[in-house]
């Protein structure tokens, strides 16, 4: 099958364009190095130290023996989009490329203005390619359960039936996004959705959990395969994080008090959640929604399974929680789709940790301790407001 | 009260300044024109002659004798729309000023990528400046009952109860918007609804229905204060083009089968509304949803009162509908929040009718008919596509 990744340079559009290739696809990638230029701004790196596109590429050429193509440019060039798609004529489109840092939105008006436009109009022109080229294209778009938020309800895979007033339909679940990075999700989630009903798109919306673990299969066969690996307050997971608080002696942070949930997944998962969703694709006309998780824990039971498979000694500290979110509350996920497609889910183990902390140890003196204390609160607007002053034509 | 009023120079938002200012409030508007933009591009012209915003103001000024301020300039800039807010200090913030159409927004790539771009980045710019400056101002922001779609079960006022495997939340009701127009709105919707969660703010979500009428008590008051009448397929409604087309005796065109329903509101309880809403403003923290509409009806019951009503010969064609929608479908809107704060409906009457005739009659010879038929597909994005040819880097 050919297959587009799109955001194929970063942490999971990366590893996934190997895993595809490695059964046997023919993959090409697209990226616009957003992701790298992000560190820049942000003044951090990723903790494993990841080749150029075109080294990986080729590293990939010699160990795994496959080719694949690659399209440098930016999504929110309608024309760009265009080309690739004829170019190329995928039948699987696999759409990683968006801004992904729920933080990342929240430092500021610009970030925030920046991440929904990003995401959004990539995303329609991906559709619209799509539409005008050939509307037999399975778009896979990464979602995420963010989108849903807390509700006090059991979380069904994107549809839910209701019933009201002696009535029923079949309806999308309604959405309760924690950042205007998860907003802009929801926002995918709509444009596609009519999509599907105007242009008889076929599409999977996966509904993504927190993904942890730093390599895959392909990605340990060769250093320069490496995938990247972060851990500072923006862009960095809240188990990857911790296990290095862990490796460097520092305390464990747990945010406020630690019983808010999160669903969560392997990396090693995720990508095989890409082969499957792409290899049976959504019908015409269908918006299949996967919640892409395979297990749920509190920020303090990541901290305490941490603590617990530890060699040394490991401590944990509550810490003001930046985000504005409700503790203690119920949060239980339908994610039996991928299950029955015939995802077999790598649970949070001790060999899975203690291969982390090897990582962590191997690249210590990389990591920037600073980077790791969360700058970005949810409630504050204050850090960049418009600063120069043209004035308002008033009369 | 201080009210600015944004989208002020626009059919209804002009009205809605009038109203607010006749009635004692502090008025200032804004508006970058784009809405006169359009009509050049589209190459019509409102019915009924309007002036400038400044001659409209002169007019105000001495006929109604009250000043209202301006602020020309565009919501997307956000140093703009701080320097707006920090510089007229409301107590509420009437936001109107947006890309309105339905079928506008699908003309093509780039009409769906500028109605998101330009409603979703001036709407966050304008929730970062409440938030900045002063969270007790209260917004009071334009969405549409086209958020809804055509659900199966009663439709609420923007929120819903539901149960579900024994558990209960109250939830956003869901959406599934008819246009990527309706689709910018229901991404407003959202992120209005987190920003009430993390930062306070008080809001109002009025989901109006389909606008129909040509004037107000202040605008009839001379004919500088007049509003714009749209006819034509893009931005004209369906009530106001079947007026035309039964007084310059064409048949009244109704697309697809007719049974296809809409909420309907007139011009006049839009203004009440919209003071009503301001007046009582929601709660710090409260996402407040009114279902602006006062009626329901089908195509085809709108078109017969108009035959019914019309003094000469009226006929009804039914052509092929541009949009992708269902018939035949279960509607019953709930709409008693704003009548529970006052508002007194004033249903589609013999009375309303006549005197559409009569405008309409007065400027016949303004209209382009061929401005009336539908050339915007729902099902096709064939117009306008991307055209000159920077090749995609490939490798």
């Amino acid at each position: 099958m050919k297959i587009l990744v799109l955001g194929g340079d970063g942490y999971l559009g990366w590893p996934t364009a190997l895993h595809l290739s490695a059964v046997g696809h023919e993959v090409a990638v697209n990226d616009n190095f957003a992701r790298r230029g992000y560190d820049v701004e942000m003044g951090v790196e990723s903790l494993i130290p990841i080749q150029t596109l075109d080294e990986r590429l080729a590293a990939w050429a010699e160990v795994g023996g496959q080719q694949i193509k690659s399209y440098v440019g930016d999504l929110c060039e309608a024309e760009f989009v265009h080309q690739m798609v004829r170019d190329f004529q995928p039948e699987t489109i696999v759409h990683f490329a968006e801004q992904r840092a729920a933080p990342y939105s929240m430092i500021s008006q610009r970030h925030a203005v920046y991440t929904q436009t990003n995401n959004v109009v990539g995303n329609l022109n991906v559709m619209y390619a799509i539409a005008d080229i050939d509307r037999d294209i399975h778009l896979v778009k990464l979602g995420t359960m963010g989108e849903y938020g807390q509700p006090d309800i059991d979380i069904e895979e994107g549809w839910i039936e209701i019933e009201h007033n002696g009535r029923k339909d079949r309806m999308i679940y309604p959405k309760k996004p924690g950042s205007f990075y998860h907003c802009s999700k929801v926002h995918d989630s709509h444009n596609i959705e009519f999509g599907c009903r105007i242009w008889g798109l076929r599409a999977t919306d996966l509904n993504q959990g927190v993904v942890y673990g730093a390599d895959t299969e392909q990605t340990k066969l060769d250093d320069r395969l490496a995938t990247r690996f972060d851990y500072d307050a923006v862009f960095g997971t809240v188990l990857n994080r911790m296990v290095i608080q862990a490796v460097l002696g520092h305390p464990l942070t747990v945010y406020g008090n630690g019983s808010q949930k999160r669903g969560l997944i392997n990396i090693v998962d995720t990508v095989e959640c890409i082969r499957l969703a792409s290899e049976t694709p959504a019908e015409r006309g269908e918006f299949r929604v996967f919640n892409q998780m395979t297990e749920t824990m509190s920020i303090n039971q990541i901290a305490e399974t941490i603590v617990n498979e530890f060699p040394g000694e490991a401590t944990i500290e509550h810490t003001e929680n930046p985000r504005v979110e409700i503790y203690d509350h119920y949060y239980n996920v339908v994610h039996t789709a991928l299950e029955s497609l015939g995802l077999k889910p790598t649970l949070l183990s001790t060999t899975l940790i203690d291969h982390l902390f090897d990582v962590v140890e191997r690249y210590r003196d990389r990591v920037d301790m600073a980077a790791v204390r969360p700058t970005v609160k949810w409630a504050q607007t204050s850090s960049e407001l418009p600063r120069t002053s043209e004035l308002a034509q008033t009369k």
